[in-house]
């Protein structure tokens, strides 16, 4: 198939790459003339503006937004109404909030062009180990796509088979290759934002974890309650025959493999719009999610010295004990 | 009453004041010399060891050890072993591991001599406001201790009668006047524990609602949905009427009302054992308790700059998405 | 002053009751008659339509919608822009959203009209105790409005001063009687907001304690191990003295001296849009809020008999190590 | 080797299998006299008693304790004691909590007997998958035993080797077979129960995200928001490119094939000693753990109908503001 890439940072651009690997036609246009050029080497068609990418593409045209979520998306999908005609395509691939998609494709579908969000998980392994796609849209128009992607999902690989997955009929087969159309607009955002949210969480259980081990050598415990562990060997023990084995266990490992100090990484963790959107969706829906939330407030507290809040607890505890503050 | 008081820190001394001018007679002893000075001074009598207080005490004697809880109440209690009696009573008025109350109380209860714990709360505030107290021991002994107590406790006071608490026959006047036989040994500091347990849940509900009305005039916030809250005035107004009226609330709108950033405290929070073993006690009941929990975590967060769990956070993040830390 | 009271229930009843005894003359409406007429009898006037409250009111004619929050209010502030005429005032009494308040502040401007967000905490007891009041609006129409927020307030009281508040020049009487000028419109729904969120934190920490205290004498413990604890007098002594004092803690003591058991209450606990708004606050300004959060998640688990979590855990127990579950 | 395996549950069956397949000589120990049986046909010999089963190994002998932690093993421990001789080794496979670990070596190194605590993972998986085990002792003592972690180990397999890992001198090949040396006694069983921990919080971050997915379907919410999911295929398309896959996420992928309502879960949740202990240690060394608490009291809160604390915030909320609880 041939279509439009609007925007190539490190997600666009490898996703044009396997694309192309895949033998789609890909026209490609960013604001930074250097991206495009590194592309048009690699074999994409180079555009200069949305309406010279839009010439260039045959009927129905498929634009790829992948930018930024928010005002970046925003925009672009605008200036991309003037040049699309009924039975275009945009495509969303990046992070939006799934509402912004829901309320998007109706304003599209009254010009008759259609939307899609594709949630990509994958990130700089997604060229080499294929993205995880949740797609939102008309099923015509998703099944009309597949192609595409067919070419970023990972495949069916040598990831073994779920046990009680039969080829039933009406089973759909995209799942065991790494893409699904989850719903209509919006609903591929929405399950890609609660992988994010589940992520959170996966990942601050392994951080509190290591954080027990690497504290167990601590001088503030007894001298026989101590144990100095080898936290390299452990994540990488781990990797193996036990429960808690997972692709973000491995990512941990090889870090601990480069530097069991983690010395280059001081630990102000970002967060992106989906740990909150997830918290927000729960709520919303009276979900509890203690875990969710806790991991993503614990980002927050890292980006801080201290909180006014823990201020207050120290000026409340002065006040009716007389505690003065711990020493630094 | 006569009694010996063991221990003449900021807690010792004032109950010894307070005890004084109840009526009773009080022997002090405590290994700083100038802290019995200063409470003889004010009418009690000194003792310069166990021994020579015991000596002074009519039978049976009561000690009073009010010392920090672990080694120093440990060794305390140990040392009185030796110089108690048959019918003696020691009182521990510290903050001890309940289970450490009921083991002390079996084996002094082996010798003979009575065990009584009082969980004792009201801090700096105790002199004036009287001290809440949560008693654990044999019915008789803490009966014959009632003069104390008494004249321990706030009182009935000003403080608004409970409406339902009628006087029906068999109802414990004590609970009114501010101090309870809360049940045997280590029922007094099991009760004072899960007081504290509660103090901190609290403690940071306020601490994290008041950090919100801070954060509402960050300039990270777009300029139309920012308010420039002032803090004095919202602690002082929810002090009548409010939902969330409290003694906590008082002290933070005066805390507040010194100085609204609260510069001169750091935001370090200290945590002493009740928290600890306060989720300690709910995980042997199997009692969730997100909030008293996490009111524990995050004085701990508090204390250290960043947390190696942060940095495997980083460090995963950097993995999979090639991500690099927010700049301080 | 003379205004027009919009809604009946409890608390705009109750309002109108407390105003008129402040000596103000109040114009009620509400659909149920029945409400109208038992206010008329206490000295209220009649209206039976928006237009009819409108026309007997003097310039400036101030409305009080005192409704619930959402589409009642919505529509009723819609309604009385037609009756308004510029200079006329419209107060909102209940739980709005603040970013609503926002909104209809900025419409109503443009016609000239004044909006006014009233966050008003007292509940049942406000009628007696006064209603704490948190106001949001430009300041002269909030001066102008004094009288009434004066004659509802708690005033001063019984209730100590706070010791560092100095008469200063500048500062606010008005927080020491009990109600706020918080800031422009929705500064004073955000700030009652707030304080529900603080109130739901504050409420778990309390319930959790005891939990604690109730689950001790639990048959699941070792006989040793156990203490039957009176839950009513821990409650009572907790009210005079102790760190944990408050408002919240004298209903919970009424409520377990009428029935230690709280039979009539089977625990599914609602919960109002402030709890869920004031995390979205907080996530908006990156506030870690792990107790607050706590609290309204437990809120929600209140009420449902599982979850699917609950069934997902179970399921991977099963598939990792064959553990059946536990029996009911 | 030779060596008797005392206690043949789930996991000593397969656990002797796996040895016997490895080429070991296992004689077998169990009160039920059928569970030996079935081994001896497989090739082991059978002991009648322990005394028996030591009879029969060469020295220094080898006892394998697979029992469940507790008293089960205590007392087989004690009773080994009686059995062994200077030089002999006593293994426990169990899930001990690792302070007996570390009690339990003092007590026999006094005897000249060791003592090696082997934290096992691997489930009913592990016959096949091979199990990762996590290893105290004397480092003497785990050498000599080598061959036997080595057949019951997953071996490196088809798991992809980590980046960094360099052959450098020093550097342990265990980890990457499945097996290390943690540490003297007592390391083996913390290191395993920090990885039940862990194994909690990621379970639970998959429960709380699959809740949102279905409750996205929920009636509360307005048509227009709501979307139906595929549970089961959005849990089969992360497996594939996600950054969350994981083995739990296989075995959940497994249960929703099976059935997408998990019907034959009611969503009672067990939790055994090592979530308790991961909390305990990590308030021993003040590290915050939000996520790990939550996902143990969530477990608790899974098993019962309502809490005592959730009829406290009912009547709390009754009492404040006459709210009547929500219908069932």
């Amino acid at each position: 198939m041939k279509l439009a890439m609007i925007g190539l940072g490190r997600m666009g651009a490898n996703i044009t790459r396997r694309l192309m690997r895949g033998g789609h036609e890909v026209v490609v246009f960013d604001r930074n003339a250097r991206a495009v050029d590194a592309l048009v080497e690699e074999g994409a068609r180079a555009a200069t503006s949305l309406a010279a990418a839009a010439s260039q593409l045959p009927t129905p045209r498929i634009f790829w937004v992948m930018l930024p979520a928010g005002e970046s998306t925003e925009t672009t999908v605008d200036l991309l109404k003037a040049e699309a005609e009924t039975g275009d395509i945009i495509i969303d691939g990046g992070n939006s909030f799934y509402k912004d998609d829901v309320r998007r494709a109706q304003e599209l579908a009254e010009l008759g062009i259609a939307y899609v969000d594709v949630g990509t998980s994958g990130g700089v392994w997604g060229l080499e180990r294929g993205y995880c796609m949740m797609i939102g849209g008309d099923k015509a128009v998703v099944d009309l796509l597949d192609p595409l992607f067919d070419a970023l999902a990972p495949g069916i690989g040598t990831v073994a088979r779920t046990p009680n997955r039969m080829k039933q009929e009406g089973e759909d087969p995209r799942a065991e290759k790494g893409y699904i159309h989850a719903g209509p607009a919006g609903a591929g955002h929405f399950v890609k934002m609660v992988h994010n949210g589940i992520e959170y969480g996966l990942m601050q259980a392994y951080a509190e974890g290591f954080d027990i081990l690497k504290g167990k050598s601590s001088d503030k415990l007894l001298e026989g309650e101590r144990f100095d562990l080898n936290l390299t060997d452990i994540a990488e023990v781990w990797r193996r025959g036990s429960v808690i084995s997972s692709w973000l266990l491995d990512l941990t490992a090889a870090a601990l493999a480069k530097d069991q100090m983690l010395c280059e990484f001081s630990g102000r963790v970002a967060d992106s719009g989906e740990g909150h959107w997830t918290i927000e969706a729960a709520m919303e829906e009276c979900v509890p999610v203690h875990v969710l939330s806790a991991a993503l407030f614990a980002r927050y507290r890292s980006r801080v010295d201290h909180t006014f809040g823990d201020q207050v607890l120290s000026a409340m505890r002065f006040g009716f004990g007389g505690h003065v503050e711990m020493p630094q």
